[in-house]
């Protein structure tokens, strides 16, 4: 099982990140970090109940780069599911998907929850490896926050009890493939306005399929491979 | 699926009313029925939100029985699984348990949530067919009040309607991208020896991945492309 971080991102009411903090507690979740939060007092103390102490030791960030950390894999929550292919930012899987695959992982994972009224930006949501989003009616689909936060939590209790264990690849590592997979990209002269997209895409691909050490090293041998063969025929020519 | 009433037994809090009419709302379910609640005021109505009509149309009733009229199965929520024999009233079904049986049904079933402090009572737990216990850390199990029904209702959302439908990419198409990606390790020469065991580490990473049509459109362009590349400058070598 991993370490959770939850990350709520310019939460405006103090009630909501109290619940948050008592959630976290029911679900044995300890770490809490706020970006840029309205100001906590009374009201968050109190909902907090028994979860205060984790409300206590949140840290409180002036930006989401320091929030993500030292974290291995960033999750983003996503209210509306748009069906979108265009909206390629927001193609997401399930509570239970996500909690599935995280709960085989190892490392430190970040959970993002955004404001209560826009939630998280276009910019933020890119950050993520991996998006989620709640199935609820098309009528009225945006929660609470606090309750978007129980159903992540629940879902990784419900689901983690398997606590498999499958030395997955590093944050580390993943960035080397990223890193590799770009270069593939420039050494076939990719079109330069597809050339973002089709990084976020090849992150989520990656970030779904939640891929063991061994399946990152022969993938990145592929890749790198392909793109040492190019630049190698190049100079050649 | 059944039709589902949410019975609230002496709510104490009216914030607490108000959040479960907007989980109802989130997850479409209507009939909200209150035993002896506190008095509802701006608060419960501010919590609402866009559930602020199920909130309206709730009936206050006086006793259980008469929130438990027409109904065909009962079931209860306890914080706390005993995990005794003796106490045979407590023992109980997981939330997935319980929306894996509900959603088969037909009829009205009562989901029955207790006081926010004491619960249910024994003549209450006594009442019904079915109890569920929301998995929970020893620590700290008692949930708020609107984060269980939250997740009962999920859990019978996630469960029931399965009918996502989304847009994978078909079994031909895979097809087609595992073509691309074994002309890929041909034009780079890759050892004969590995060559089986790289194919099938990428069709394991894709098949959890379970890319959407765009997402394997964008992946089979960069890999024809790198492809592509490589068998063009070879022939001008």
């Amino acid at each position: 099982m991993p370490t959770i971080r939850v990350v709520l991102v310019e939460p405006k009411n103090e009630g909501n990140v109290g619940a948050v903090a008592r959630a976290m507690k029911n679900f044995g979740v300890k770490e809490l970090v706020l970006v840029k939060p309205c100001r906590l007092g009374a009201e968050a103390r109190q909902r907090a109940m028994r979860g205060v102490d984790i409300l206590d030791a949140a840290r409180t960030v002036g930006d989401l780069e320091t929030a993500l950390k030292e974290t291995d894999l960033i999750i983003g929550t996503s209210g509306v599911d748009t069906e979108s292919e265009k909206r390629f930012a927001r193609i997401s899987v399930t509570p239970r998907d996500f909690a599935t695959r995280v709960a085989k992982m190892d490392g430190l994972v970040a959970l993002l929850f955004g404001r209560e009224d826009f939630g998280l930006l276009d910019g933020e949501l890119r950050r993520c490896d991996l998006l989620v989003t709640i199935p609820a009616s098309s009528d009225y689909p945006i929660l609470n926050l606090s309750h978007a936060v129980t159903i992540l939590l629940y879902e990784l209790m419900a689901t983690g009890a398997m606590k498999h264990g499958k030395r997955e690849a590093s944050g580390m590592e993943k960035e080397k493939l990223h890193e590799a997979f770009k270069s593939l990209l420039a050494a076939t002269n990719y079109p330069a306005h597809k050339l973002a997209r089709t990084q976020v895409m090849f992150r989520r691909i990656v970030g779904r399929a939640v891929p063991t050490k061994w399946e990152f090293h022969a993938l990145m041998g592929v890749i790198r491979r392909a793109a040492k063969r190019i630049q190698r025929l190049e100079r050649k020519d």
